[in-house]
């Protein structure tokens, strides 16, 4: 979340957020790096108040925002609370918009491919044991779901390998313990309007390759292998994206 | 500049920054990256309040703060105005604050190869004639800058150099032509406490090694070559500094 940064050649407007949007933006965040999936329950109005020290009234115009978007659903009185919605996206809307932005399309991959592989090549010199155990069983669960999408193409199947697959990418940038490089992979993956398995609307099967080779290549601490990998395979996620918004 | 960024991890506060810390930020940005040299007058109050879009009230108030920390002059009165200084470090002090922050500078320094590198690999394929004529004639005027400091260590041929080398670092960001990298490569410069020089208080002879190597490998579009010249360079910096910090 870069706010009010200035172009490099002057100054510029300053915008001073308004504290409700700053809730929305971490909100969105949380969402969309699968912190919480569809159908958790978020922490209660009182709670969030607590955990982000604003007040119920900034907590309340934040929510608005979220439930206007479809990303949680509201329900008021007893037994209440806000749930996570699977997000919805209109492919046909969605083409029209990442055609009309090539620009920053290419940049949001090139972005991408420049910290993640950063981040990989780091993470096999300083992973330690607890990375590998919680990477295996993420690999091991994307697995299945994908097995699992691949017979029946639902958007539960689809959100939940894309739960794990943020996760995976975010435990490879946990594990090159380097906090700035952390904060730009998360921004990176949020620029590429990921997931982007859910702007298809389906898997392709291709959506789990080089996840084990470049594990692998953690695991031996071999970081140009590990980089090598995460490259190609993000290259293979460019080049699917590329091929539906030609079609 | 990251704001109320959430812990990859879960929520955390929310804090809304007033507007004249975000004019601090971006006055201080734009001296670091040596948009303005010591010496050079700053618009007036009025001039920044309508570049900013702030009131005049915002304005003093982050002029207040920039002049406490004697990074602008103020002079009040017919004929007075803002006059950028020369910054000033106390190399003790600078000393014990970067050894108390061991990993922070190791962090910063690995976020700026990652960023940098990933910027000059772009920057060495999509250059334009124009780059190369900017960034050609910065780094002739380094050369001159070095030789004067290495007769003549006075403060003001440091800065002259530190600026000219921020100049051309950023100069090959923006050839690569991706808002999300230059914007990077300009944090991660902040976040290295440059100007290193200013630190020293003294030029290394090293200080222009690479440059030369950087450039010609980006004018004969060599993608790899640029980057691996610009990470002996930056390496070659963290070497300085390490061996600094080990006096």
């Amino acid at each position: 979340m870069t706010t009010a940064a200035a172009a490099p050649s002057g100054f510029g407007p300053i915008r001073q957020i308004p504290a409700h949007e700053l809730v929305v933006d971490q909100m969105r965040r949380a969402l969309e790096l699968g912190q919480f999936r569809p159908g958790d329950r978020l922490p209660t109005e009182r709670e969030l108040s607590e955990m982000l020290d604003v007040s119920r009234t900034v907590v309340r115009a934040a929510v608005a925002v979220l439930e206007r978007e479809g990303l949680i659903a509201v329900r008021r009185g007893r037994g209440g609370g806000f749930t996570v919605q699977a997000p919805t996206y209109d492919p046909a809307e969605t083409r029209r918009l990442m055609r009309q932005n090539k620009t920053a399309v290419r940049d949001a991959f090139d972005y991408r491919i420049v910290v993640e592989t950063g981040a990989t090549r780091l993470a096999a010199m300083r992973r330690r044991a607890a990375d590998l155990t919680k990477l295996r069983t993420l690999l091991e669960s994307m697995d299945s779901a994908l097995d699992a999408a691949m017979q029946d193409q639902s958007a539960h199947r689809v959100t939940e390998f894309q739960t794990l697959d943020s996760a995976f990418h975010m435990g490879i940038a946990q594990a090159c313990r380097n906090d700035y490089l952390l904060e730009s992979v998360a921004d990176a993956r949020r620029k590429m309007w990921l997931p982007t398995g859910a702007i298809f609307g389906r898997l392709e099967p291709n959506a789990n390759d080089h996840h084990e080779a470049i594990l692998e290549a953690i695991e031996s601490r071999d970081p140009e292998v590990a980089a090598a990998q995460m490259e190609e395979h993000i290259l293979g996620t460019r080049h699917t994206l590329e091929s539906w918004l030609k079609r």
